[in-house]
């Protein structure tokens, strides 16, 4: 495409984002009412279709279109020994702090957070303790006692429920090695300090998938899946710019990896991890194995060879990714008129608003009421007849809809409208008969 | 359809769904390597799109197709305040008795289900305490100190943070009254007697809408909304032998409420509640707005009047509807062959897995996989190529896959594939090309 304008305004300041994104129900605060809840985050209509069709997207790419991966719903709550097998009782926790003075609490790998302490005035410093480990798992009770034996987990991560199910999946959906187990869900992690808008929350949603495969396979299986999920996040429309990938170095990895690699999205605060790739090799049913008195081996139908088998973990944080597509897709352009315009350019695939159906005045309610219900049936699809058809422009390119279709007095007589695409913003009247079919083949992926 | 055979049984014994459900991999006990957590329940791969398939239908009837319908999707701890306002901290509770003897701990309005009392073998009858109230919602704590400051909940309804949201939400989407909003997510309640395989769990999920209008109009959006959840119950195949609305009782009504339908079932184990509709009037708004201290109410643009609009609520449990469509589904029938077979009859848009793709013999693997590939772009696709062709079709027909495709050696010479049909067991030829077009064009919804 060709395009004589400035070159558009990437997004700098995150305030830009959370501002709008609150204004135009993306995302917004959980109980803003009630002043809010730190770490917590409520998705509004267009974040709501935004995140849906990202994890609609991922569950098509990992489950629907692989005949060797199988998708599960796990409940939040686990047996708590699933915890105890994993390490998380033992060992998911940080290090913190406490100020004698002030009675904060602080992690100690980031004290350069801390502020002032509000107790003591003649000084800056904090009277802290030594630090001692903080579990990261939120707890609750289950039945009628609140005694030890109750105690459950909300789960950390959505994959130990996968090592939970190996057994049962493998055997009902007649699955044999290799094949993988997928699934998306919340997780709950009691983030000391959460940051970075959703970046960093306490409650969010994670796409998982554990791949079991033969000892001698899992570097292959490892190279497979980096590169699927690499393709998948060039897909939803990240650059080489602004995405990159970084191994771990020997000294980064569990004790139980061989080896990892972090995808990673340029955010306005900087590099951060939006999803990893793990060689897990066959730490986590080994210890289940142990935990549970079960045999969760394999036999090779061929060899007899009877094996743990090796785990390639690909795990996406959905938030993350919803939070680097508003980040990608911010944009600011002058206009030719000396104004500008802040448009989110999702790719049409994921923008939670396909078209937006504008009549030019109310008393064309009638023709634009009747597009509106045919489009409806086959995408999302916004009403405005409110203010001048450029101010409703603008709030189109705020929302990221790709389309707009105006209907003008000349509809009824050409039995046309005109649509205009968000990016270039070039305008082209179309047949009405032919709008459904011309938008359906413009919002969809290639597949 | 004629049918000369005998009229399929349908299922009597929860039993035998619990155990195909859990051989086949629709919905087993979570973390059952640990011996199961009672009241949990997880979703396997036929029980996972079952599902999802559901929650896509009722977002597409009662969000996607609405102009006048908003989806949002909240965190599942809200500030605790919003269970303060909704009261839950106060109300949300049953009366528990505790067995001074055997420490077992009861609902008091089930004492028939008590059983024998463990400690007392001269005497069955448990010495019980009076009654005291036992809340259900499940605790936690959020941030670093678990004092009662910090406590939260895990949200016991999905409809408390709509109406957390309610402002927010309108505004966002420029919506006036009327309007709904509506989501589908986790909710959780310590059941002290969970029961009815998944009917009664302690983690469950919900799909809500929550429609605000102006006082006067009230009646009118109860039966608009009655009569479009009972369509939708309809269309998901529940006849009126299996489905019943119950208006509650005066006596039965919410303190709050003035009216409330129940949308029941009848199950193995009785007619029970699926949905219901209920009318809460202003009771969620001005509790919300007396809490947070916002304004909650609205202005009519015309008469200027400010008022609090009232509520008209549609819950449906998801659970307890997937838990219908597979009663629903199961049917057992007598073949010619002197034989039987389990088949689910899941409505075609509803089933796991829409088509099956069967080579009579593994040297047909190629032309199978190519039509097993093209098939799943479109839709979830078996592939099997083991045991006898009799056996694959029984291995469908309790999934309730609706169609069987088998090539075999003709295939290559005409072109054609034999398509047999879940319900009728008829079977046609179908030529390859044609293959996708004539399944897609059965295994959705009439629009």
């Amino acid at each position: 495409m060709s395009d004589e304008r400035a070159a558009p305004r990437r997004l700098e300041r995150m305030e830009d984002l959370v501002s709008l994104c609150a204004r135009r129900g993306f995302i917004f605060q959980s109980s803003e009412i009630y002043g809010g809840i730190n770490g917590f985050w409520d998705y509004g209509p267009l974040g709501t279709e935004l995140k849906n069709n990202l994890k609609a997207l991922w569950w098509q790419r990992v489950v629907r279109e692989r005949p060797d991966v199988e998708g599960i719903d796990s409940a939040i709550i686990a047996h708590p020994r699933t915890w105890e097998a994993s390490g998380h009782v033992e060992h998911f926790s940080d290090p913190m702090v406490d100020c004698r003075a002030c009675k904060k609490r602080f992690r100690a790998d980031q004290l350069a957070d801390a502020g002032k302490c509000s107790a003591r005035e003649g000084s800056s410093e904090h009277d802290l303790t030594e630090p001692r480990s903080f579990n990261l798992m939120l707890r609750t009770w289950i039945g009628a006692s609140e005694d030890a034996a109750a105690v459950a987990f909300l789960r950390a991560e959505t994959c130990q429920p996968i090592f939970n199910d190996f057994k049962r999946v493998r055997e009902a959906a007649r699955q044999k090695i290799p094949f993988g187990i997928a699934q998306i869900g919340k997780a709950f992690r009691n983030e000391i300090n959460p940051r970075n808008f959703t970046f960093r929350s306490r409650e969010f949603e994670q796409a998982e998938l554990e791949f079991f495969c033969h000892p001698s396979e899992r570097e292959r299986w490892f190279e497979h899946w980096l590169e699927q999920r690499l393709r998948f996040h060039r897909e939803i429309g990240f650059d080489d710019e602004h995405l990159r990938t970084r191994p771990h170095e020997a000294n980064e990895l569990a004790h139980y990896a061989r080896a990892a690699v972090d995808v990673e999205f340029l955010f306005p605060f900087g590099w951060q991890e939006i999803e990893g790739i793990h060689d897990r090799g066959d730490w986590d049913l080994s210890r289940h194995a142990e935990y549970s008195g079960k045999d969760l081996g394999v036999t090779d139908p061929e060899t007899k060879e009877h094996y743990v088998p090796m785990v390639i973990e690909t795990s996406v944080g959905i938030d993350r990714t919803c939070l680097a597509l508003l980040v990608n897709a911010w944009a600011e352009e002058a206009l030719e008129d000396g104004e500008s315009r802040i448009v989110m350019r999702f790719h049409p695939a994921l923008a939670p608003v396909k078209a937006a159906v504008l009549p030019l005045s109310k008393k064309l309610a009638e023709p634009a009421h009747a597009l509106e219900a045919e489009l409806r049936r086959y995408m999302n699809v916004f009403y405005d007849d409110a203010g001048n058809i450029g101010r409703r422009y603008r709030r189109q390119d705020e929302a990221g809809t790709p389309f707009c279709v105006t209907i003008d007095f000349e509809s009824a007589d050409d039995g046309k409208a005109t649509v205009r695409d968000r990016d270039s913003m070039s305008q082209q009247r179309v047949p009405l008969e032919g709008i459904a079919a011309f938008l359906r083949e413009r919002v969809g992926l290639a597949s």
